[in-house]
């Protein structure tokens, strides 16, 4: 029996989604948990592998169990053996027929914080990037529109990064701004490893008037990592949300198609 | 020469703002910064004296300083050594002749997070007070009218409350949401010790269903704590801003008026 669960975590205290050896991992953390109540050895699969540090707000996991569980009661035992770890069960359901957290997915939704002011944050701090020389973010949402559409983003692309191909379609990219804090909302099918935080990184040098908004072209057709700027730091990130077919229309996705990878 | 600062502190590891013996307070943390960098004894004065685990955004203080010192320099060193503490200067000005960050103040506004649902917080934790059960934020918000204006407080008192009156004069007291977030927001020339978290706590029974919301004026009229609900959790509360009269017109609310207690 297939699970679809959506989670939140504060990505500060973790190596990242994905175990590893070198410390505590959101998958260790949820599949203890898992076995806690269950006493059975769950696997899950994310659809997004976030890094260390990275936050999420709707990252979505599936898990198979041998045994049938009431979802609401499900989601109430993982929440309960979770603690104290910063990972929150949302919602539990049922998977459809075919579906797989990360090869069903057809949308991902990320965000990017930046707290533009003088002074050092303190409530948000490690909830946003800290950057305390003014942001254009007008010229930094122009910047952005050159990024939207089908390219090869090999630019802005982490050396580590496993995707088959460097070809990404962006779906959107806009940079906004309230108050002291700016905000960068992308969407894709599917993005890059360090892809959002390398656009972020580039948008940024735009905001503090080091390059025109139209650089980004040229940044583009480079496919080079080091034509672009740096990769902003991982805890001004979040995975907002991540989007499925209609249901009944899994099946067409199920493989993995060339959008499946997402390492953020 | 007296300055005017305003602060942002994440409340979390402090016993509020006041110094005491039993660990850290903001005080202390604020006036230690003034010393690495003036070599001064300096003795802060805040508008609120909040209490341990409250949050400020805007909580104003004044310091006397026996050197000029220009005030941007000046909020860069405080921020440079405040440094690891979660503590911010915002603002900072020389003050006008009169200038009491406590006595000068004219309002006080604070603000309440409930998060209400069924998941426990993580990126928010200790950010919002968690409810689990769902709230009627109409109900809450109509029975908050019935505080608004000139009462006696005693129902919504601390017993450790040291205002020479119970009598306060609350401006306003609107409940809202958005999404799973309810906002407390509350505006008083000046509050009683726990005021807005008596209150807060006794809208809650409002939003369970368990009291009506015109239940509150007999609640008033008891002028007495145990007729009113618990104190809500500290962590919920931030102090928002701190009002003071126009330029020119501070001495007349010199020497402290009945309005000039505030301890949240």
């Amino acid at each position: 029996m297939r699970y679809r669960l959506t989670i939140e975590y504060d990505g500060t205290p973790f190596v990242g989604w994905q175990r590893q050896d070198n410390g505590p991992s959101v998958q260790q953390a949820l599949e203890e948990a898992f076995g806690r109540f269950t006493g059975e050895s769950v696997v899950t699969t994310a659809a997004g592998r976030t890094d260390a540090g990275v936050h999420a707000l709707g990252q979505v996991v599936h898990a198979d169990l041998r045994r049938d569980w009431e979802p609401f009661r499900m989601s109430e035992a993982l929440n309960y053996h979770l603690k104290p770890d910063p990972i929150a069960v949302l919602d539990c359901r049922p998977a459809e027929a075919g579906f797989h957290a990360r090869f069903s997915a057809i949308g991902r939704r990320y965000r990017y914080r930046i707290a533009n002011r003088r002074a050092p944050l303190t409530i948000d701090r490690l909830r946003a990037w800290e950057m305390t020389r003014p942001l254009d973010h007008d010229a930094m949402h122009e910047a952005a529109q050159h990024l939207v559409g089908k390219h090869d983003f090999t630019s802005f692309r982490a050396s580590l990064c496993q995707a088959r191909s460097p070809l990404k379609t962006l779906t959107s990219l806009a940079v906004s701004r309230a108050g002291e804090e700016i905000e960068i909302a992308a969407r894709a099918p599917s993005f890059l490893h360090h892809q959002v935080r390398n656009m972020v990184g580039t948008l940024v040098q735009v905001g503090l008037g080091r390059m025109k908004p139209d650089a980004l072209r040229a940044i583009l057709a480079a496919r080079n990592r080091s034509a672009a700027g740096e990769t902003a730091p991982a805890h001004g990130l979040y995975l907002v949300a991540v989007e499925y077919p209609p249901a009944g229309l899994l099946l067409a996705q199920a493989g993995g198609s060339e959008d499946s990878e997402a390492d953020e």
